[in-house]
């Protein structure tokens, strides 16, 4: 995948192979003179910030979560993370241990998978439909680990908009799997890095809101909205878990960038992320409704789906293809980039499936990047 | 420690505690109005850069390394971390597994052993004395290990003003750890992190500028001259090591923010750097020699060590005296913030050693806090 994410930077290709904001979109000029009235105004906007971030951060993301989740927490309960990567990384690294078992949707976001896989816990999947996690699965997979004695140590979702399948779990799904959780004793991670790029309906409610237990840990992020390469995101959750976390931070980095941090602190204060999450959901709703026709016209019969959330469509190329070679011709031939998504399944079962980002790609770009994968695939 | 840096944020302290520029010594206001000009003409600088680094930084550290170490490198050999920390930790877990060996000075700085603790390393502590690391000692402990059949993974030396002990490496020190790491095949780790605070003399030659077999891995970071809140070090090494470096970097946070990396790119090519640097040593010189000064003064007979570089310098409290306690009291009593240096220590040979920062503190505060000191040890 980096292969690729190198190649379509390199050349003047069409790219659906990325997983960020469109540049266009992002208030750049705003954030630069908020960044020249911070670095006047802020004494210590050139040195450290405790390990869990500013204390004025954590009480704005304390707010957030009150006015968009319906959740109240406490600064003290919130760590800030160099983004929601960081904030998995870090569950990682307190939680998984060589042998340790952690649940995942199948497919999910590969870096999680990675990261976690890097600290020696096998992953097992649960599949996804048009309706998120499969929670029934997500049951008998749970029954058929206790059986065997194993212990699950974390369960990983992305409820809404996920990365990389595009679906938004329905809220049915939702309370069953906090009722496997409650049952069976689990932890569940809530990665909520697309909840604010919903295009159509009411906001779902989060895992974190339905949560009656404390087993929610929920990881936040700004990236999509404000900006990846700000790299701020959070976590969220019980105060044992949170505890070990900022025993952990401190020494892996000291803290997140404090101008970052006083970008994210005013941004939110000013109204800024408001107008640049309307700005967001406007174009990518644009791009998404485009790129979903031009799917249907030019790609007839392919399975696909359809997000109401986030930044991504899956595309089922024909039964037996193989979708690193394709997208490897396809940038060749055709100088279009697509992620293939094997490597977020977590067996072989996404071998013909490839991942399309429609945020980041200019709109008039997206019917002729459709149609040159039309055109390798014959149609 | 990290229970005395809160308090002496809190209350009105003089705090000899930290580890960090002085705020009125940071170019703030250059920093804002770079920060205006990069978000309005760096197209991307909101989106992320690839995992180690935008690849401008990248050259401009390899610039950076042939002008002051005379090292020739290559901006593929770089990785772009946050913060020194990051780089430290980064090296831990590629070659860090439970029981294995890491050698360090003892004393040294903590967060590093911390972490690598946390990977499961078990930390073998060679002592330093007014020259630096002892080397003979580090032979003998390695010919030990060796007769054991354990393997040292990896030497940690912080050669220039030494955290903790603010104490530099002497050259023929610095040649028989080479000589020692060619012996025994070992790997170094070279942390940096105080290199350009020099105030006397010469800038010695790194280990890396004298590494002809590929054993030197460099830790670098601009936090003690450009602001430690940018969050912005790196690590160069051999290729190997780089590679996997580059493999374990992107899951745990995808890139360092990618406006510090424009602003260092940017302090880098316009000579800022130079000039805060400049300022920096001016300012830290007569700090330091004011608290040399007021020790002699009112420390009398304490011994304690007199930095060529860095931040930091230890004192040696009365025999069987407990660091901790004493500086507990100091704070509560005399509203005076001192760090004690037992968990730098590797053994407990450092319960009555206590480190003062002259970096931070302001230069009016230094010899009433040091009076202060002397009046509970009831000089």
């Amino acid at each position: 995948m980096s292969k690729i994410s190198d190649l379509s930077r390199k050349r003047e290709v069409i790219s659906f192979a990325a997983g960020e904001p469109d540049p266009s979109v992002l208030p750049r000029k705003i954030f630069g003179e908020l960044m020249k009235e911070v670095f006047e105004k802020v004494e210590l906007v050139g040195n450290y910030t405790p390990a869990d971030g500013a204390f004025e951060l954590r009480e704005e993301i304390a707010k957030f979560m009150k006015k968009y989740d319906d959740v109240k927490t406490d600064p003290n309960k919130i760590v800030v993370t160099i983004g929601g990567s960081q904030a998995l990384d870090l569950l990682g690294r307190i939680f998984l241990d060589a042998g340790d078992i952690a649940i995942s949707e199948s497919p999910s976001y590969v870096n999680t998978l990675i990261d976690w896989k890097q600290y020696g816990a096998r992953i097992v999947g649960v599949p996804v439909d048009d309706s998120g996690m499969i929670t029934d699965e997500l049951e008998k997979t749970v029954k058929k680990l206790k059986g065997e004695r194993k212990r699950v140590k974390l369960v990983y979702t992305i409820p809404t908009g996920q990365n990389p399948s595009g679906v938004t779990m329905i809220e049915e799904r939702r309370k069953h799997l906090l009722e496997i959780a409650s049952q069976y004793d689990l932890i569940l991670v809530e990665d909520t890095a697309y909840n604010h790029l919903l295009y159509e309906g009411q906001p779902p409610k989060t895992l974190r809101s339905m949560d009656k237990e404390g087993r929610v840990i929920y990881s936040g992020t700004f990236s999509k909205i404000l900006g990846t390469g700000l790299r701020i995101g959070w976590l969220e959750g019980p105060s044992e878990v949170m505890d070990l976390i900022k025993m952990v931070k401190g020494p892996t980095d000291m803290c997140a960038s404090t101008p970052m941090q006083y970008l994210v602190i005013e941004s939110l204060r000013r109204g800024i992320f408001e107008d640049a999450k309307k700005k967001a959901l406007e174009n990518y709703k644009m791009k998404r409704d485009i790129m979903i026709k031009s799917i249907e016209e030019k790609l007839k019969g392919l399975k696909f789906t359809k997000p109401i959330a986030g930044m991504f469509i899956l595309v089922w190329l024909k039964k037996g293809m193989d979708g690193y070679a394709f997208a490897e011709e396809l940038l060749e031939k055709k100088g279009v980039a697509v992620v293939p998504a094997a490597a977020f399944y977590t067996d072989d079962s996404g071998k013909e499936v490839i991942r399309l980002n429609f945020s980041m790609v200019p709109p008039e770009k997206i019917e002729k990047g459709i149609s040159s994968i039309a055109e390798l695939l014959g149609f």
